[in-house]
């Protein structure tokens, strides 16, 4: 750092100056927050700062189509805006998520990068607001009230389709194989945890894929009101110094752009003063939480032992699973997972009583819903492929393990209902556990059946589907 | 009550006998439940009652039509079916939430319940399970492990379409008719609880309806897959002891009784293992929770005062609100309301808790599910219409306070942005708060415009949309 | 009912008059909330009723005593008041949870209630409000503000000490029993659901009767601030209205009739606008759940099977476990139990959604908030004595089958770290494993010990605590 | 970077060889994790990091003074660890949370690095094991089961004791020193949001005080059983491989550098299988989020403004409030402290599902848990702190306002119940309110009380406390 270098440079708004780092674009009003909300260190999600280079850029021709700002600021806007859009100015992006409720400082934030980022594009002085200004011209038509949902908007559409769901697809697609792999092993199956009538192996991971596929359905359901953009209805709904017919083109350009079908909201007063399309959203990646919770706690169980446990499924073997237990192996993949689906579920929870509290014209509990969808969203995509990779694809089935504890299974005396009544079923299946013999032992003891026809009757095979 | 009489009568289960009372028809194991589970006094919900003789009269139908039943026993069962549909058998179904997480108690005592009517009315004795067995007739081709599921599905179906729904539309259209109503009235709007732009009482109140307008698609979209019957998986998904074409024709035969689009559920291992459709609408329900507890927050505080609230809203006053403050009006249906919201919140938190916990073929958390869920809409439902009827109906808007409030605000100036510039408006405001005038008094001093440029720019008619 | 007993008479508020039934000692305020009111069937739980009782009558005596209430009339106020204390007048307080958020109208049901039966009781006319008038008299100093919130604390207090703590302790002592006689049976532990080093199966349940143990004593720390009575602070918690000295004879009072330590709060502001008292007491529900959760999900794994389970605990088999699986027997009271964690956790969010929706001098969720604390402690500790009566007490050890998984086992392997060092002891493991030998044939093999020092190294008696 | 200077070492674990970035000091262990985790961004909390410092100085000066280690190992482990307890070291854990449930990745992570580090004090080669081993050495009569919840006490109870209870007793501070500079001054109470009789502003905040004074006795409540350490509970609670008297000297070191009253877990069994100290724990700080949600609230309400709210405070004007409306100043402090508590509220609901799930020995959510309850610490510490310089300091009463209101209200008709009697004074207040007169005037004019014995009768100054 030589003297010619100063570190700082003096920024201004409306409440007065104040000395910003040198080599960062930010304005005033950032600095401004830094220093008041000093809480936390969770910044701002990355891909909501990508969502303002788009919504800055989108606005930005849009304005100049209406003529609402001219050609060599509105380009200058959108070279800077494209910047941001792509991720080349995330480390000017500094605020945390524990500041206004509106996002209001997040968007000055972008106004003034942009805004920075242009003047110095045109050659002018940082920070002079000129020839490029963030209010009047990089927030042109706009206010924090409709861009911060939209970008929020954004987003989660863009995470929400560009991650998570190829992330779920990924996966189902490793339990569909797996469904198709052990379609032909028959197991015993398993109620309140206790032993069932059998099913096969594939069967049983056809359920798992088949919970992925509606949670992948669930979340496209989700995202149409995801799709729509509060951006035009600027303070309070009203659209006021928007241009009419803003709204509209605007959400033309972030379609073209994200090439996702987003629409202008009918209902602009909704859009800012509630937040329930993701309040929604993130009902949909509750729901995946379950489902995920649900698998992966029965292949961890499916793969215990490997000498005391149920001992069925065979799960990789990815790294050492105990300090002090020398060749212990642990479903750590299940592990990873089933935390994240803790989290998503307390996530939804913050999501759904930031977004009951909304007040008037506006909700201001904007960032920390956008914090924990995307946060939920980013940790079940990446989970579910971690999951998939590290631990579905290479799990076998120990199919003599499989083989013997459904052949010993009582609960085979199900088939004999229709030959010899639930009650006299009970009393073989009773007799056979009382005793310690097999089933066919017991029924033939009890002189309910002959041999034959128990090996008639009791046919594993014929006992994974409805009969003729 | 004679000599003759006695008060109870045997009935025997595969574990043994023990008394019932003889004026009801269940018979020894939902005895063994209700002694086994003296917790709480939550009885299994009567929609749920219901739905139980909506789907043993449908498996008996299809099993007479699949040769499963005889044309007597299965007719008995019909009628004894019908008659828990109708609800004139509600007495006979005494056992409690906490019970087996399979509801198979519950299951059990329709099948008992339905067996001795049916045995009563064919002139049988009762308790004989002779000529209508509870198991072998009744549960015909069926396990607890599909019906349960089956009935949650019916029933929230039922409630949903019948009762919810229609509710929401109720209070949808008491927002709308005030939206219409209040169309012409400009007010001052209000973010971060401050003074903001004008909008009109008719677009906040449209604000509102939208809301609820989405609620009831949300709800209706979640339904696609409640719609999706379990029946026909048997004890583990695999069918095993029904017929071929039992679940198909099953689903018909509901979708005809009920007039709703039940169809069978494409994978049965899923729809026993996880109850993941339940966990999808409990979140419908919470977005609703959130919508109203915003909606019921802002009517409040409009309506706050006499003297000392925002007072743009008159509420109706339907009951003395203080024991002893004499004369205080209440905003009562506001606060039944959102306790109603906050219910519906940690409604949905126990189902997902209780949804993610599934084990391998079952889960059993399902009578919490379904106690939850038909709880949050019946509650849903009344309170939307209580707080229509009660409240939203009777609102008037305080024009003269509305007006008063509309004509002091300062936030008026953000229409002098595109004339003057954000920063000589702030200024303005700032002048004019400081001192306590006008805005139209700052704006003159500070030289910025003359009075009659004020009055050409400042018009909130002009304030409430987008600009040409 | 013959012609000359009317069905209804007429009741008086300050809004008007209307009928009420004529077999019912409630007033015009209980009507109207009834007809304002069809929300959910969810009555205002029967001890927060009863605590009305006590709460009126302990009123009354200060006020005597204090020379507000002249004695013919505040004796009389304390026989009526001490018949709803003692259960004798349940029937006449009809309304729902979701009423007014303040629970006043429940306040004047009671004040309704006692002031007709106190006119009954000293010949008068019930309806006249004359001699003893239900705000004059019965409500005499008194606010729903203040009242409201001292009767959910008694009904809290002495639910949770009169029912929840000894149900804790009833379940805890059957842990702990099982702990004692389980002391010598050594097994084989599991981590992440693998095996790892043995522990005595005492041990196993040693930790579950902690976690108990530990249950109550969070119980009863948040009981301290419950004690705390807002009673005295009349409206908005000044106590206007209230003698000077009310407050600290109320509460003595309370306590000489309940036995507990109540104590009058020492800020009444907070005592009215907040319930955090009860959001604490919630979340010691809460660890309760999440506690009971886990003993109940070990309890069923352990006990899984009869033969692809773990086998090692048999549970006692209470009724028939499937309707259409003879002779199965399911872990029903663990399933019960566990869903009322999941509903207690679920209770718990609305108790804090509703907590901290408190608005000025009032929080108006009271009634909702004190229905889930009760339903919360109601069901946990039914359930408590349901799961230690019906499962705790009579499970049985397999011990042939624990023995034989414990011996099996390869985490014995940790027993020779000291000897061999953790990366042999790891290849060992790993050698025993891939080619299905014992430990034993894997370490001489591997040239690591030889028998007799493996004999002496690895004995599962001396690897249940830690070494000299 | 020269041709001599690699830029990885390799490492190696019983599963075999990988490369390592060669200027950290992690291993095999930490590498492989980093390779199988990739999921979200979310570290391991620095605070646990740290912790593990603490943790493994103070065991190995216990393993010295047992004779488990030998100085020159056991001092020169005792200074690596001093180097990461001292936060010097914070680079060398890279890992995230998602990872293996027991948290035993970073357990080694530390195992390594120390290894390693003090390896390169002693002279020796990184990643040779020698002469300091990660496991038989720095994890001498450790397992990852004890130490990761050891860990996990130490840095919850540092930080709340180090960091949340202090900033809570500042923001205490900030509202106490309020509540006497208002004592004086006499304002209009609200109830249910409407007007209701008076009390002083310093009792208002009296209120908000005393809830977070009863928020910091919460916390500590909790500490009592989070001052329990599980270590030398070794793998399942046993404390295998640990010396006798190893756990209780441990805790007496580890009390001795954190001077917190930390002790040995009395039972190791309910310390690693259970998290529920930690679940409680959250539960305290799930009641500071429900007050601080409450008090933020009425702070914003009490501020609106400036013109159409209730505007009885002034808060401080830090920043810009709106992008769009010029001079708007909004309570973004308390967004930012109720958005916390939104998080605090949903992350209660993670630890608590997380903490519910465990199996066996182990709960295996121990990462996730921990990662929320140091969140929640930290952003209300940092909030409290935040909320109380930038916001609660700076507060002042508009006493012209507060005035105003005060004298305008209705409710003061309270003060009549004693003289004119509840019904009476019902019909006053009505009249006024009807009327649009003062109470006074209609008072007089019903002919109730002369004007003089009105004046005498309502005294605001006699209406904030009871009555002699």
């Amino acid at each position: 750092m030589t003297e010619t270098t100063p570190k700082t440079r003096v920024e201004k708004d409306t409440m007065g100056s104040l000395d910003v780092p040198a080599d960062r674009y930010w304005g005033a009003q950032t600095q401004r927050s830094l220093q008041n909300f000093k809480i936390g260190g969770e910044k701002m999600p990355v891909p909501l700062v990508r969502a303002l280079g788009v919504q800055k850029l989108a606005a930005a021709r849009v304005n100049m189509a209406l003529g609402a700002l001219d050609a060599k600021v509105g380009e200058a806007i959108v070279a800077a805006a494209r910047e941001v859009a792509d991720g080349k100015l995330d480390d000017h992006f500094p605020l945390v998520v524990w500041q206004t409720g509106s996002g209001t400082q997040t968007n000055m934030n972008a106004n003034e990068v942009i805004s920075n980022r242009a003047i110095e594009m045109l050659g002018g002085e940082i920070g002079s607001k000129s020839p490029v200004h963030p209010n009047d011209h990089v927030n042109c038509g706009q206010s924090s009230n409709d861009t911060f949902p939209t970008v929020m908007h954004i987003a989660a559409a863009v995470e929400a389709t560009g991650h998570l769901i190829p992330s779920l697809r990924h996966l189902h697609k490793a339990l569909a194989d797996k469904a198709e792999a052990f379609a032909e092993i028959i197991k015993i199956g398993r109620t309140h945890t206790q032993d069932a009538t059998p099913l096969t192996l594939g069967q049983e991971f056809g359920g798992y894929a088949r919970q992925i596929e509606y949670g992948i359905a669930r979340v496209e359901a989700s995202l149409a009101r995801v799709y729509e953009l509060a951006q035009g209805g600027t303070a309070v709904g009203t659209g006021l110094n928007a241009k009419i017919g803003f709204a509209e083109a605007f959400a033309d350009e972030v379609a073209k752009i994200t090439g996702l079908p987003f629409i202008t909201a009918p209902n602009k007063f909704e859009a800012l003063a509630a937040n329930d399309a993701l309040v929604e959203l993130s009902g949909a990646l509750n729901v995946l939480a379950a489902s995920v919770m649900k698998i992966a706690n029965d292949i961890r169980f499916l793969g215990s032992g490997p000498r005391s446990g149920l001992g069925e499924l065979l799960l990789p073997e990815n790294e050492p699973g105990s300090s002090i237990m020398p060749g212990k192996v642990n479903p750590t993949q299940c592990e990873a997972l089933t935390m994240v689906a803790a989290q998503v579920m307390g996530n939804h929870v913050t999501v759904t009583v930031a977004g009951s509290n909304g007040h008037f014209e506006l909700n201001v509990f904007k960032p920390v819903i956008i914090y924990n969808v995307l946060q939920s969203i980013r940790l079940l995509g990446d989970a579910a492929v971690s999951f998939a990779d590290n631990c579905v694809v290479g799990i076998e089935a120990n199919t003599r393990r499989i083989d013997e504890l459904m052949r010993n299974s009582l609960m085979l005396v199900t088939a004999l209902n229709p030959y010899i009544g639930y009650d006299n079923a009970a009393k073989a299946a009773k007799t056979a556990h009382k005793e310690g013999t097999s089933l066919k032992e017991a029924v033939v003891k009890l002189g309910l059946l002959t041999e034959d026809e128990f090996d008639r009757y009791v046919d594993p095979k014929l006992m994974i589907g409805p009969s003729a």
